[in-house]
């Protein structure tokens, strides 16, 4: 493809994409495709000879849309949001045409520079502790996923421990790791991919609210130290994924000094709402972590992978990730000037993902930004509203930030029945979770097209889905 | 931006890259930004209100590509190849329009579909073993770089001996791993990230030609098992970052074989070359592999990032890394009848990727990308003849495919001197290595846009400014 075929080809698609935001209402929201769907109108080997470009486009509305859940549509409600922006998509496009690495400053200055900066730019946007910021002791870093926020942090505290030695000796056996029993399950998966097994998570009760208890925490830890074990991470959530839980940070945080244990605070989804001062509440506390993940990937207009991670001390983080073998040396690395942004995860290569966060804070501007956010939880307050005044439905919990988590009255098949009703109707698409052990209906309110008719339009669906199943047939 | 303005705006980013495309070759190869140059340009806080489109990608122009290595520079031979195309910059930005999660069959079934349907195809393109198709017991799936893909080959090796209860119990504190000397760094790091430490991983001896000695590794073995030690984990490389070479797979798998140790393939850089059958050799003994990987986003046309990660039997990776939370639960994952790649990777978000894998098979077809292959290592070819040519040079080691590693005569100083002098120019870039304890350079041929006359201009470079060095001043 010459770079000409390239400029009308990439007006094709970029036409294709903006017919798609504008029409994506059209589709049903969760896909109808059937295991092997995809596949069995797949050709069974590649082509020998290349294809026109026209081609494989047409395939991708023939053959990849009806395979395709919506996550863009208006009426995704699933999940949590993972949403997207024209600027984020320009911004992901220049990227794969710059195609640079970011992986040692010297492979393109440009791209770490602008990550740290765009990253320092947030700890004032959301208010985060100066700790964060790149000019002190600490930093932020894009990592892929939460997922891989969470690993890196349980590393740097598990290694810290393990003085000069630590290194080559491995992860001490000793260490133990917490979370609430309503924490992401990538803790566990970060306890599993460091080696110390799942029995090295202690999974603390919470409170009616499905927020830690501080209290479980102190006596927990304390019975481990007394068994010979040593209390060394300690994963707080704002927002669980379940009901937008916030664990209390301050209580947390000082039973970790006393431990001398690192604490991650993990606000995937929640921290986005950190933009509007009236949401920092549940940041309180925040001054004693150290360290922070927060998605702009989810709730943020930038299209997934961005996760924005944050350490007081970058020191830690060096000890357990840096490698520094002789093809990767450079004089910029090895003048101490900069910051070399593969010792701070576990991949080597990275793209210049800063550039799509850039295009997505300087387009909306904080208060775009603030504007969106404050609107999705107004949706979220008027929906949890219309919940409690119908006798019919009620509320598992109250409403948090942005996510309403309620029931039908008739029970969990009763609940079952109405989700799978609702999800195959293709108007709308909404996941569950349990609660207190009972099928938990969750409507998370964040993608970018959102407004008051989708939310209106999906609570009249629920309402007329519920009636009709409950009607003699 | 509204839908129009995305289809206004995307063209100009469109016609960006194809300019940038056309005139790469106009900027300085590596980035001559010293350390703070682009920070001090950002303004300190983020903007309050959102600003046009138009200034943002003004300040691409003026800010960030004076910070930007130029890897997709036809005169970029450093490190190893990172290119993209035209097809697959297309297919991200599809990817990121769409903007779909591929985490569970159910969040997009097309995403998972291709990517199972498009890996399937490679192993029949690159002919390797059969038991890598997803129609066995196999299956390959796409993770973000080599460094993953060696790690969940490390964390499926491990838990396989761990029983019933390895999960909880963590990695058995037994088990060894082991690499040649010239393995790339990620292996070590794989070690750190699963807790093991570096003390358990075993550096093989090399050969002359900086392959690993099979009868070391079995010595090294026999010692570790007499000392009540398991060896669990071998990772053999083809193509080694320092010079391509590639160890011997028929010996190691035998080795293997009879210590029931997991033999991982890391073929990151090389393994593209197997589209050729010409180039296969390096290939043989993988039969006893039970995993293997090579990065598409290095030599195979598609942007980063795409490492394309197979295994013979999936049920090891998938007890290391499975997690199944309530909030995931499905019809589909419960029916069995469908893959979730969230227990194929560390983290658990995934994008779209398949899209420009598929892009680029497509548009190239396996004889437009065998031809690019071809014309590489020819070039390469040619520029170790004129190296053997010239008396003032020398070969390190014989080329190995895309790959030449060379010195000056002069000894290390002239060698590291030469080096920056070249990568001062901005005319070329290369990078270097040390082999058998002296400075060597490396010269990596696989830039997308890489033709004949930019490599014999780098070899008039090299020479000129060799022999500048040289006289007296």
């Amino acid at each position: 493809m010459t770079p000409e075929e390239f400029r009308r080809h990439g007006r094709e698609v970029i036409d294709w994409i903006a017919d798609y935001i504008e029409q994506v209402e059209r589709y049903p929201v969760h896909s109808r495709a059937r295991p092997g769907d995809l596949r069995e109108a797949l050709p069974e080997t590649a082509p020998r000879a290349g294809e026109p470009f026209e081609d494989i486009l047409a395939d991708v509305d023939r053959l990849i849309l009806p395979g395709i859940t919506h996550w863009q549509s208006p009426s995704f409600f699933g999940f949590y949001p993972a949403n997207t922006s024209p600027p984020s998509i320009l911004g992901e496009l220049l990227s794969a045409g710059l195609g640079v690495q970011g992986m040692l400053w010297t492979t393109s200055p440009a791209c770490t520079e602008l990550e740290q900066h765009v990253l320092d730019w947030l700890v004032e946007m959301l208010d985060l502790p100066k700790k964060f910021l790149s000019s002190g002791s600490g930093g932020g870093v894009i990592q892929d996923t939460a997922s891989s926020a969470v690993l890196c942090a349980l590393l740097a505290a598990c290694y810290r421990h393990g003085g000069a030695n630590g290194r080559s000796a491995g992860i001490d056996r000793r260490l133990v790791a917490y979370a609430s029993d309503q924490a992401h399950s990538s803790i566990e998966k970060a306890l599993l991919v460091a080696g110390m097994g799942t029995g090295r998570l202690r999974k603390i009760e919470t409170d009616d609210g499905f927020a830690m208890r501080a209290d479980c925490l102190a006596e927990r830890m304390a019975a481990d130290v007394a068994d010979g074990l040593v209390p060394a991470f300690v994963c707080a959530t704002v927002g669980t994924t379940s009901s937008a839980a916030v664990d209390p940070l301050e209580s947390i945080g000082e039973i970790c000094c006393r431990h001398g244990a690192w604490l991650h605070v993990d606000a995937a989804m929640a921290g986005t709402a950190a933009l509007c001062p009236e949401f920092r509440g549940m940041h309180d506390g925040l001054e004693a972590a150290d360290s922070y993940a927060f998605n702009p990937h989810k709730w943020m207009f930038v299209n997934f992978d961005c996760d924005c991670f944050f350490v007081a001390d970058r020191g830690p983080l060096l000890e357990a990730l840096s490698i520094l073998p002789e093809y990767l040396r450079n004089q910029a690395t090895q003048s101490g000037q900069v910051v070399d942004f593969r010792d701070w995860q576990v991949p080597l290569g990275r793209r210049f993902r800063a550039l799509k966060l850039w295009f997505v804070i300087r387009s909306f501007g904080v208060e775009g930004l603030q504007e969106k956010i404050r609107g999705h939880v107004a949706l979220a307050e008027e929906f949890a509203g219309w919940v409690e005044a119908d006798e019919s439905f009620e509320l598992a919990v109250p409403r948090s930030l942005n996510l309403v988590c309620f029931r039908h009255g008739g029970g969990d098949d009763v609940n079952q029945q109405l989700l799978d009703a609702l999800n195959d109707s293709g108007q709308v698409f909404l996941t569950h979770t349990r609660l207190e052990n009972r099928l938990t209906l969750r409507f998370s309110i964040g993608q970018t097209g959102t407004r008051r008719e989708h939310v209106e339009r999906a609570w009249g669906l629920i309402r007329e889905t519920a009636r009709a199943q409950q009607s003699p047939q």
